[in-house]
């Protein structure tokens, strides 16, 4: 079996995991958070979303959190811009990336956003191009693609029909999100043969959640199709706030243990990971969400 | 990605689920938890040991466990059987199948049988032939195959040599067992290679721990080489008592999850095995140690 030779994380923990927190965690928290990631060789990290404060108390300090962060060399700072109002306040704190999203579900998009795939889709046009002209890279998340909790099981070819309209905005690279964790192999390798329809290899990403512990499994069959990027969340903070039980980002530590046993390259300090993982959950007052974690952590109290 | 039609799993929660509960579990909630296996479709059971109660308190009650199952037509009931003695005891609840056992590590073998692997192996040269006059499959588990408490990562060779021990002395299956959940996609592959130099494909199985999070990765890994059996515990009962933080076996659930995601056949009633899984787990007063149990468990709290 042939396997990508490195592999890059994505670190989702400090936006994805934490705005699923009931109670906001401090700018000073997510900053420490972020600088532990970097220093553990995590070089690319979802930090916030510029998002309205109404609608998401977690991410108020959005701009705070940006500031605050002394940036590492070849560390990739990401943010999420929900429209041009959260882009326009993004832009100031210079993310290196922004990520929009939509859903391969209209179920989903209608309930959560209320409007169409195609439209919620139209209405980034302006933020990627905006995005594009002030040189920052532009990430599109595809949630829902693998299943919905409305419509069930997604087929393939709508994945590769959002994949298709995000290409069309502009958007460069694309996330293919098992947000409700039901995907198994076959079904993420058709979705991802979807999204592989109008992106390159290397610039698709796996995202995969734990809620029926798929994820290791979903990221091997992608890793066999070529794909070497995933969102993988410190600690397995997180899930999706729109979706019933679906807690459960795959933890960073239980992957990055995975490929460094498959002398996969990823450039990451696995006891340095464990221990940023270790800090937020010690905040959190809860065990890491990461069998890793706590095997290893296990093993070193002796 | 080409892949098994049908798998077939083997619980083993009865037994070596079970075996590490501190307080044994009495004799009539084991008989329920196995009538409630077959309820769902398993069909094969690793029951009990034939083992000294002195050692393990928790299987003294083997016989009447046996004696105590309605079997099921076309389900086998197996049985550990560590020496004549126990398989003398174990021959008159007619299994249908005996199990033997032998480390690929020589340290786990010195430190907890204290012998060679080869002496061990030898050991069971009596009972194999006795089973097999009798007409009772055997079995044997190859524990610590991709790592070792004591010495760390194990070498495929060592795995190829306990296969031709245990095929010299009549053994006719092999499950090939990760006991402290260390291994990862490409260690498993080597392992299962070094199996499949004295085994055949139908005559090998997979036997993983979840302790690091790795073990369905591990079983899709192994059923792309065609391995089709697989030996699971229902909840995640158990571990192994000797191996330091090495609980975990990988919950059924959590298997026939992914392979029913995956269009492969297990004859398994998903919901019935939750069922099962939920009925130990609530004698044992805690929570399925299953992600997928958990998740289908919330869905259905509605």
């Amino acid at each position: 079996m042939k396997y990508p030779a490195k592999v890059k994380i994505v670190d989702v923990g400090p936006r994805d995991g934490l705005q699923n927190e009931k109670a906001p965690v401090p700018a000073a928290i997510k900053i420490e958070l972020v600088h532990r990631l970097q220093d553990a060789g995590l070089t690319e990290i979802e930090v916030t979303s510029f998002v309205s404060p109404k609608w998401v108390p977690q991410m108020a300090d959005a701009a705070e959190v940006m500031a605050g962060i002394t940036r590492k060399p070849g560390v990739r700072y990401s943010v999420l811009t929900p429209n041009m109002k959260g882009f326009e306040a993004a832009v100031l704190s210079k993310p290196d990336e922004i990520v929009v999203f939509a859903a391969a579900s209209e179920a989903f998009s209608q309930r959560n956003i209320n409007c169409s795939i195609e439209e919620s889709i139209e209405r980034f046009r302006p933020v990627a191009k905006a995005a594009r002209a002030n040189n920052i890279y532009v990430r599109g998340a595809i949630s829902c693609a693998v299943g919905c909790p409305y419509e069930g099981e997604i087929a393939p070819e709508r994945v590769a029909m959002v994949a298709r309209l995000l290409k069309e905005i502009g958007v460069q690279h694309i996330g293919v999100a098992d947000t409700i964790g039901v995907g198994t192999p076959v079904k993420v390798e058709r979705a991802m043969e979807a999204a592989l329809q109008h992106y390159g290899v290397d610039d698709i990403s796996g995202h995969f959640h734990d809620t029926y512990g798929q994820a290791l499994g979903n990221t091997l069959a992608s890793l066999q199709m070529g794909i070497w990027q995933y969102d993988t969340s410190s600690a397995g903070l997180g899930g999706c706030p729109y979706a019933k039980g679906a807690t459960g980002n795959v933890a960073t530590e239980d992957v990055v243990y995975m490929l460094q046993g498959m002398g996969i390259e990823t450039g990451i300090d696995l006891d340095k990971l464990i221990d940023a993982g270790k800090f937020i959950s010690d905040y959190l007052e809860r065990k890491p969400n990461s069998r890793a974690s706590t095997a290893l952590l296990n093993k070193r109290a002796g």
